[in-house]
């Protein structure tokens, strides 16, 4: 497994093409990890003649290399005509990279279903893993907290929400040093609400069946940046709209401090005194540090960057990517996943036994 | 109907003892209603021992009254046991006050399930509307949105979500000046995922049943805060969520904003010179401003205020009851439910009867 090896064995396969800054700023986005001291091989995939003067450009990228690719997945691309005829484009090359052992992380700017879909057909999911999820780092009042499932798929039911907060932990664990990350289902908590069956379910399964784990139980929408937890369980259609939300009320409010901040000439002279940390306001606020979610559930560490990255955000990507990477992160989830559903299926076993035993005595 | 009231003949009922500050900032809070402008009666419902002091002290409720109730709903009374059992409580009294036609509208601060039971209870459904919306006031680039349900239920079907859209239009219309407010289902946005089957069903029913709705599709999280529709139409799980984790994010820029302002010497003489600014800036990020969720859908105006509102936080919501009090809500919803619902039936049974067609053809 990936996991056993060390740092400078690493190779993170980028897809270069997608995105839509261009080639350069991804280029670019690499070497900049490689600057803040990321020991790891990079192959970019696509147009060799494009992607060559590009990186010649730096002198960091020394240990890079690269896989030809004749094409391109176009955003508006459906999902399984890139499955089934886009073998020359840089996303299905990269995401082969992987298959075929040549990297052990993938990397794409692109299209975000084309990316799923490819993954899932090249790399399959992970033994015991209904569907894989996507996940999302969230800045908060303590550091970051994972959220998952952010949009791969609508709904879930209970097993996979149990799943998804399996992996979301074992991928808490991988990315950090905290070894017994917290765990929490995000519900709403009006006093007369205690949320959608399915969830209830969940709670219990967890609970009862993986004991080794920090969970927390409920947690409602303002907890997420409040860092109440590490990971933060969720269907995707919910934690879509989370994250999304909570992005354009970020930004309403960075308008607002900007508007105060330029309001008036007195207002642009103290701005200037505090120019320092309004500099570190504004780099909380850049959702660059935070970019990269990751396809979790599948044979393969694939990283999906936003498709409006900067050189910033690539960077944060390419270092997620090479973090996993090194992580004993799918074999931990596969076990732990066939413990905890089998635990859950004797428990359920006994619950039936027992009201069996009731209904008999009444 | 309320709606013929003149201005001066609205009286607004308060549950003057639920909430967390206590009945002083409940009575300042419509004083300062009065002093704002509002043209209208007031009629505090609770202890008349420790109202009328309060009252007293506010020169501006010369026109109030006192309707004695001698208990109190406490926060973790179930809604039933309120609804069967505490006919003396000011929260009981407030909305039969409404019901005899005392009071044209109620305020609480009290325990929000069982406000909603009582509410229920005693003033019933508007005829044509399965179930009640809470709404939330979003603040916006553009000014203020509407988003319903963040609350009242957890899941939602396709008519009602449709029913929410059509009472959250008529809202949007009662409380400002937009005769024809925009309208928008929240969804997800990642290209390969277009929602769960009943909101494209809501779309459906809108786009081709209620013609003189101003329906713009599906938005996402992040329109919410950037003001692209007037009114944000979702289920009450997705709603609350949205809400909160929203919340949560603003909370936190605010207090990066402030560790920026307070961090070096500098910083905090940079304060100092753009302090007007600032002060407006926390307004705008201060919840109070857009206190008050109503209860839509039920006959008779219901408005819930956090239990945590300060004066002004009362304040606001003492308006919005009195603005829905005055305009011809309930039968505006009545009048269009029953007819997009029956022209909805309609469309129905015509593709059916086209679907039979085609089948025989085949």
């Amino acid at each position: 497994m990936n996991g056993e090896k060390t740092t400078d064995e690493i190779t993170v396969a980028i897809d270069a093409m997608g995105g839509d800054n261009g080639p350069a700023v991804v280029v670019e986005g690499a070497a900049r990890a490689i600057t803040r001291g990321l020991k790891a091989n990079i192959l970019f995939v696509g147009d060799r003649a494009v992607l060559a003067p590009l990186i010649e450009k730096h002198t960091e990228l020394v240990r890079s290399d690269i896989l030809h690719a004749g094409s391109v997945v176009a955003m508006t691309d459906k999902p399984m005509h890139v499955v089934r005829r886009a073998h020359d484009t840089s996303m299905w090359k990269s995401v082969d990279a992987v298959k075929n052992g040549v990297a052990d992380a993938v990397i794409s700017c692109g299209n975000t279903g084309a990316l799923m879909a490819v993954s899932l057909f090249q790399l399959k999911k992970i033994k015991g893993i209904d569907r894989p999820a996507v996940t999302a780092l969230w800045p908060t009042q303590r550091g970051r907290t994972v959220v998952l499932d952010v949009g791969a798929n609508v709904e879930a039911d209970a097993d996979q929400l149990v799943q998804f907060a399996i992996m979301g932990e074992a991928f808490y664990r991988a990315l950090t040093d905290v070894q017994k990350p917290s765990v929490g289902l995000l519900n709403v908590g009006a006093e007369d609400l205690k949320g959608h069956d399915l969830i209830r379910r969940a709670a219990q399964v967890l609970r009862e069946a993986d004991p080794d784990m920090a969970f927390k139980g409920f947690v409602e929408g303002n907890d997420i940046s409040g860092g109440v937890v590490d990971v933060v369980v969720t269907d995707g259609f919910t934690g879509n709209v989370a994250l999304k939300s909570a992005e354009g009320a970020a930004r309403l409010v960075g308008q607002w401090v900007k508007e105060t901040l330029t309001g008036t000439l007195n207002a642009k002279l103290g701005a200037l005194m505090m120019a320092p940390g309004l500099r570190k306001l504004k780099d909380r606020i850049d959702p660059s540090s935070v970019n990269g979610g990751v396809f979790l559930g599948i044979n393969g560490v694939v990283v999906k960057s936003h498709g409006g990255a900067d050189a910033r955000g690539v960077a944060s990507a390419v270092q997620m990517a090479a973090s996993l990477a090194r992580a004993p992160f799918r074999d931990e989830v596969a076990q732990t996943v066939a413990t905890v559903m089998e635990r859950s299926d004797a428990l359920a076993r006994r619950r039936e036994a027992a009201s069996d035993i009731t209904v008999a005595a009444q």
